[in-house]
């Protein structure tokens, strides 16, 4: 089964790269609404796709925001686990757009790498285990185990809609286990992930005259809302990066030894791959070991700032307004509740009659999670051993994934990691995956799932 | 001669309307580069109407940026003072386009004003004076005073191209006096400058990471450029709004107790007109009185702040850049050049390898001037009495118009002000004029250029 599976995936890179190009071209912004008729038309393409390869009850189900993708195939038997399958098919928005070097819905390939928005998060998550399940229906006309899948077309904008399915829809979401494919691997260092840190997003506004003033009539007696912006970003931190917000730090579940020793032994790997790609010297020592910093403590980053006049030459103006939006990353033990509350406190403090403050808590809210390192790590090893020639890293991870807690609350399923998204720039211009990492990918992918159906029954995982 | 011109312009309030809506209707932006061939064809304009006129030699000469125009008309005699007739025909830009009520540059009445971009600021300086001569060149077929116009095209812009031409025609422009006819009247209150404020703009860019990076993976390892855009601007003001930079206030020329008294009396007036205009109440008492703060101490602001993302919904990026505009309005005493360099100074303080800084000077500077009280003043006075029944306030201004301080130093001639900017929302959206105050000011420069013929010979002008 697992020989045929991947003989058939060899075969067909062409295949898979123009399937994949396809789902890469459709511009699935989930956080923009005039992207929302393109999200859905995303979401159909993969139920089709789900449907060809020989899935059954493929669907999206529609949800206030974004369609949830859903597909089965459940007749491996009942020994075999069944595993949700969790990717997601929204993407980031592009702009800045003036710094792609190819258009971003246009998958152009330079170098060995295709350039696309989404190559790697994560429609790599989406597309890689479609190509595994389709290797291994067309040779050996089964999956060595029951799948469940689910895309959802949120993830970028914080699951409003995805969330509240999961809790209604335990029936349909039942299985043994849950299989994040999200994230990627560190260049040619297989990666698991441990954790993902939480998530909060909120938005400040700044509002001070009805409207811009002329700063040669009103300066000096009208307070400048864009001043008050700068006395707020500045007051959320001192100058060596920690956070001042009151008891932001107090709920922090301290790290182990064991913990700190793994994250030492990863700070070369974390510097050498990370600081060329940043381009700019690490940051922020004060505050604890790198890999600490960028996946075990709590941040806090303006993610966009504006107000007043940001066009070309000058314009003499008080602005009315100025605001800016935020995102902070929780560790463990952070109640994102009482941390968005925390926020609002800090900031509303700096509001008086002359400058008017709002501050709205964005659609981004989850706690950080520990992941199952349970026996499903085993079937992982073996793949990347099998295609990589080395056993995966098991590490923290700073980013989010704000469904993962979700699954552990509703599901009460053990989870795991296996992403795909081998390459750089997420989030940002020039988004792209390593094209000889996207093919291998699949051949990681499908003896993941020979190996879970050799090395456990559903008895053994369950808890 | 005064009446009949004033019988004229009375039968003609529907042609001069609209004339000056055709002006209004060409947008010379000349801070933005996209309106380049506008700018021109508002010279063109002003050109053509100068010589229909009956205006001599009239012509736009072309400067590295901007056209000035310029016409004469010399045959008032020896014995009549010439007079240089300054107002800028270049208006701001109009963003934000979506809080005009109609088109920037499609002039509409509604209530009794007039709306458009350049309604008060500066066009009115432009046509109110056009206007005038027309109704008494039409009825006495000559003008009671030599006059000369220079109307420049880049005032909201900086001047780099006026002021050279300045300093290159010395005897093109040679004249006993030069009136600046920019600014306004409060409501029923007629204004007379004596003193505005100098300027400087300046641009500080930030740049940290070579892209905009995932929030999650490099939160807390990279520096935020957002966040020492906030420590700059915190930085440049205390909690009262006293300007930090040090030797900000050193060359500070002391006001004397007879101008702070007239100040004083002038506080209530722009208490009861202002601060409704702002809609916000005023801010700063800790630094000085109110009409102190706003036309005699030096402010600094913040005009425009920008970086990251700026979209709907959210986007979890450290952005690679961020920075800001600002300008500062100078006091009498400050030296332009001396001030850039201390905030250069001041803000470079804050770069470092992980945020790297630019500090760029814009091309508007220029230092705060005291206008000429002289005789001049007698022929003002006579015509607004004359038209608005009371005599004109004489106050210092907060504002800058940085070809002030060329003329003085250039031509070394005595320098009035007359505007005829009578409306509001100058530099902000819906710009006004009121069209009863646009019709009364053609009366009163009627009444002035008359008045300046009686009251005072070339001789008097003379120093």
């Amino acid at each position: 089964m697992l020989e045929k599976a991947l003989s058939y995936a060899h075969a067909r890179h062409e295949h898979y790269l123009a399937r994949f190009q396809e789902l890469l071209s459709i511009p699935s912004v989930s956080t923009d609404s005039g992207y929302r008729e393109d999200v859905r038309r995303c979401a159909g393409w993969i139920v089709e796709e789900l449907a060809r390869i020989g899935f059954d009850n493929c669907r999206a189900y529609e949800t206030p925001v974004h369609p949830v993708v859903y597909g089965e195939w459940l007749k491996a038997g009942s020994d075999a686990p069944a595993v949700l399958v969790y990717a997601h098919y929204d993407v980031q928005p592009v702009d800045p757009l003036a710094l792609w070097d190819s258009p971003p819905f246009t998958p152009t390939i330079r170098e060995g790498n295709l350039y696309a928005r989404g190559a790697i998060d994560d429609k790599a998550g989406v597309y890689t285990n479609l190509a595994a399940f389709e290797a291994l229906l067309k040779t050996a006309g089964r999956l060595p185990v029951n799948i469940k899948v689910f895309f959802e077309g949120e993830e970028e904008s914080g699951s409003a809609g995805s969330i509240p399915f999961v809790a209604d829809n335990h029936e349909l979401l039942a299985a043994d286990l849950v299989v994040i494919s999200d994230g990627g691997n560190l260049r040619d260092q297989p990666l698991v992930i441990t954790s993902t840190r939480g998530i909060v997003d909120f938005e400040v506004a700044v509002r001070g005259p009805q409207r811009d003033l002329h700063s040669g009539l009103f300066g000096g007696i009208v307070e400048n809302p864009a001043h008050v912006v700068g006395r707020i970003i500045e007051a959320l931190h001192d100058n060596e990066g920690r956070i001042r917000v009151p008891g932001y730090y107090d709920q922090l579940q301290p790290l182990t030894d064991a913990e700190r020793e793994i994250m030492a032994r990863q700070e070369a790997i974390f510097r050498s791959q990370l600081e060329q790609d940043a381009g700019v010297p690490f940051w922020g020592e004060r505050l604890g070991p790198l890999v600490e910093r960028a996946t075990a403590l709590p941040t806090l980053d303006v993610n966009g700032v504006w107000g007043g006049y940001q066009g070309e030459g000058g314009k003499t103006v008080i602005p009315a307004e100025a605001g800016f939006k935020a995102s902070t990353r929780l560790a463990p033990g952070q109640d994102p509740e009482q941390i968005v509350e925390a926020l609002r406190a800090f900031i509303m403090g700096f509001a008086s009659e002359t400058a008017r403050i709002t501050f709205t808590h964005g659609p981004v809210s989850c706690p950080a999670a520990l992941l199952s390192e349970g026996p499903v790590i085993e079937a992982i090893h073996q793949a990347f051993e099998a295609t990589w020639g080395k056993r995966a890293l098991l590490y923290r991870q700073g980013g989010s994934v704000p469904i993962i807690g979700t699954f552990k609350q509703e599901l009460g399923l053990p989870i795991t990691s296996l992403g795909f998204g081998d390459g750089s720039n997420g989030h940002s211009p020039n988004e792209y995956i390593i094209l000889e990492h996207f093919f291998r990918n699949i051949d990681t992918a499908i003896h993941f799932y020979c190996a879970l159906a050799d090395k456990m029954s559903a008895a053994e995982l369950e808890r």
